[in-house]
């Protein structure tokens, strides 16, 4: 068990591999998530299209916005 | 415009203020998300139960898990 | 109104387009604040060498250093 | 030398300490910079008002806003 | 599996509790690992002291300082 | 003297440099640290494997994982 409790489950609808980093946008419940990843964490996990992934974050980086 | 683009928008379940920090937990399509930040933004921001927000997020903070 | 309260205004000097990242010379008042941002958000931002800009932080993203 | 390049000279302004956290508020020529620090750390480094410090950002950790 | 590579394992040498964020001492084999997370992640892993853990960061995170 | 206490020692074991974005992985006692940087900063540091390193990663940034 990880303590960043953020998870949102959801699929992945693409993946741009660069020469060391990748970026990853998945559909979550809300919205997407895009993740910048590196190159060769995209190529240990197997990432395509379509997988069933989940975006994780750690609260200390997540901001709120109100109006 | 803000080069962050992860945006969900919820709603404000719950509020911890501590002396330093606080913790925002919002309710978002795919979950929910804490945030922790620093309680003089959370005393701006004028945060409350129920408030419609946006939990912003910065993508290289975001990591991806496949089982 | 965003949570992160930390927004230096000043003028794009440089921007170096990779194939997924972006990194982003911006000169405020006190020196220079690099930025690593995704080319994609570069691209949506329309960032060009002397647009008016504010550098953005997350305090949790802030160390001091003193001597 | 560090491969953190974003390093914002100024004077300390304010410091609220916490049981875990330290609020260290730096006026650099730009603006202020907030920080978000252990206390632990704000009390090895002996952090008082009036102190010459440095305030340190990695350049993933920071966003580009844009009118 | 998660993307986030840097997982070094090691032994809970001390936690502090704070209202809102927790700090947590991790003996690892090159030194020590200090982590800052929220009060209710502690509480949910019920860490103690001795402890088996995994200090976890994200490659974005981690800077390189060479003499 | 920098706040984030983190600093791990070790040797370089390998770069890969891109157009924007350096990976760089450091043997550390308890194992390995992956580190993205930029480029810029890669080429400042002047790094090259076998190189004596720090690995240095702020609290906020370290995630605790408990089986």
């Amino acid at each position: 068990m990880l303590s960043a409790r953020n998870k949102l489950s959801g699929k992945v609808r693409s993946i741009k591999k660069g020469d060391v980093m990748a970026e990853v946008i998945v559909e979550v419940g809300g919205g997407e998530m895009a993740a910048l990843i590196s190159r060769t964490s995209a190529d240990q996990l197997d990432l395509k299209e379509g997988d069933e992934v989940r975006a994780v974050v750690k609260a200390t980086e997540v901001m709120i916005e109100k109006d």
